[in-house]
């Protein structure tokens, strides 16, 4: 395996990064098809003898997504002994031929979780060694995927469900200036589920994460809704301490 | 140092934990102070061959607190590549003569964050090889913590503090039956700031994981308050997926 060298990462530890995206009303995650086996991922790396966790996961990220300088957040380690024992990576490598890193991928890993919201129109998607695709894909879309990716992907996206509750969110998924039915949506669709307009709007106008432009949106109908921009001090405040008012 | 081998366990992979206790109206942790370096530490240890960090968790937690079935919760990996380089473990080694160990704890570890929420009456705190106390300690008493312990125990907090706002909490840390200002005590506690009476009370009962009791406080005066006890259906099911109630 080209440009790889066991010697400068740490042993049973790695890490995987559900990528979220949000277009055309659709939540999408970045995954990898894997040259041979064939079986989607979701992108991973392993961390440097000198890296934190969070310094390997951006690094992943700039790797995969050509993104720097991305909202990053862990959420949960996956440990179970049985996750790496049918690694794909090793049937690949092994079908290519005796490799100096078979015994690498073959041993038992720890993988953190991260969770990434981006741009999708910014990403440019590309893969890794093993993989020789690197797509989007809607969540209704993705149906197996290899070692217990499927379960990472479930409990970023509950994380991010019980997230909406206490912390912002929408930089980075949607564009700077939108409309209070595209926020809705971005909501509705994390949270699978249909929400009541005015509701709605009370409960976000009332965290004082939003100004409100002088400016409605363009190529709309004669009452076409006003536009919005993140108040950027008050979310990044929220973003660390919840939102206050909830107490 | 007796009983361990090193041969067992996952390098470069430690586990901290935050174990909380309620007693007197105070929040208190559970700590260790070290016979040689005597710095305090939260209680640790490191994850078997074939065991998960959740095991390992529950290992730890029963070795220094006699307690099974706590509820226990992962809540951040501290990974700085700096964290480990000053571990008292090492120099302890190094006074009581050469130990093959010696190498083992002088590793790089990435060590995962547990918090446990515990019944202070229940525990019998017990010390590690390293210490020769077990101790609570209020949070207003604990100074200085060994390696980035003190960090630790600030996001567990954090963490804590935010949960309150989307998850139900008490149950483990109150005895079975309690009253609503008690209940109010410890979100006060945990929060480190007064609440209003009035408001708490609609909050937490709007949740429904409460059931009110035909029966008052024993040994209060003429109007003792109500007493009060978790309904753990919804408790539970609050626990896992967030208070619906919040969209």
């Amino acid at each position: 395996m080209t440009n790889f060298n066991s010697q400068n990462y740490l042993k049973h530890i790695s890490l995987d990064c559900v990528i979220f995206g949000f277009h055309e009303n659709q939540l999408k995650v970045l995954l990898l098809q894997m040259k041979y086996s064939k079986e989607w991922s979701l992108p991973g790396g392993f961390v440097k003898n000198e890296e934190s966790f969070e310094e390997a996961a951006k690094r992943v990220l700039q790797e995969r997504t050509g993104l720097n300088n991305i909202f990053l957040q862990q959420f949960c380690v996956f440990s179970d002994p049985q996750r790496s024992k049918f690694n794909p990576a090793v049937k690949d490598l092994q079908e290519s031929g005796t490799d100096p890193n078979l015994e690498w991928f073959s041993q038992r890993f720890i993988s953190a979780g991260f969770y990434a919201l981006v741009d999708f129109e910014k990403v440019h998607p590309l893969p890794d060694f093993f993989s020789d695709h690197c797509e989007w894909k809607a969540l209704e879309e993705i149906e197996d995927l290899m070692m217990d990716h499927r379960k990472i992907l479930n409990k970023a996206l509950e994380t991010l469900r019980l997230q909406l509750s206490y912390q912002p969110i929408g930089f980075n998924l949607l564009p700077e200036k939108f409309t209070m039915p595209e926020l809705q949506k971005l909501y509705e669709t994390i949270l699978d589920k249909g929400l009541d307009r005015r509701n709605f709007q009370r409960k976000i106008l009332s965290w004082k994460i939003l100004n409100k432009l002088d400016e409605r949106k363009k190529g709309g109908a004669y009452k076409a809704p006003y536009l919005y921009e993140f108040h950027l001090e008050n979310y990044n405040k929220a973003l660390k301490e919840g939102f206050s008012g909830s107490w």
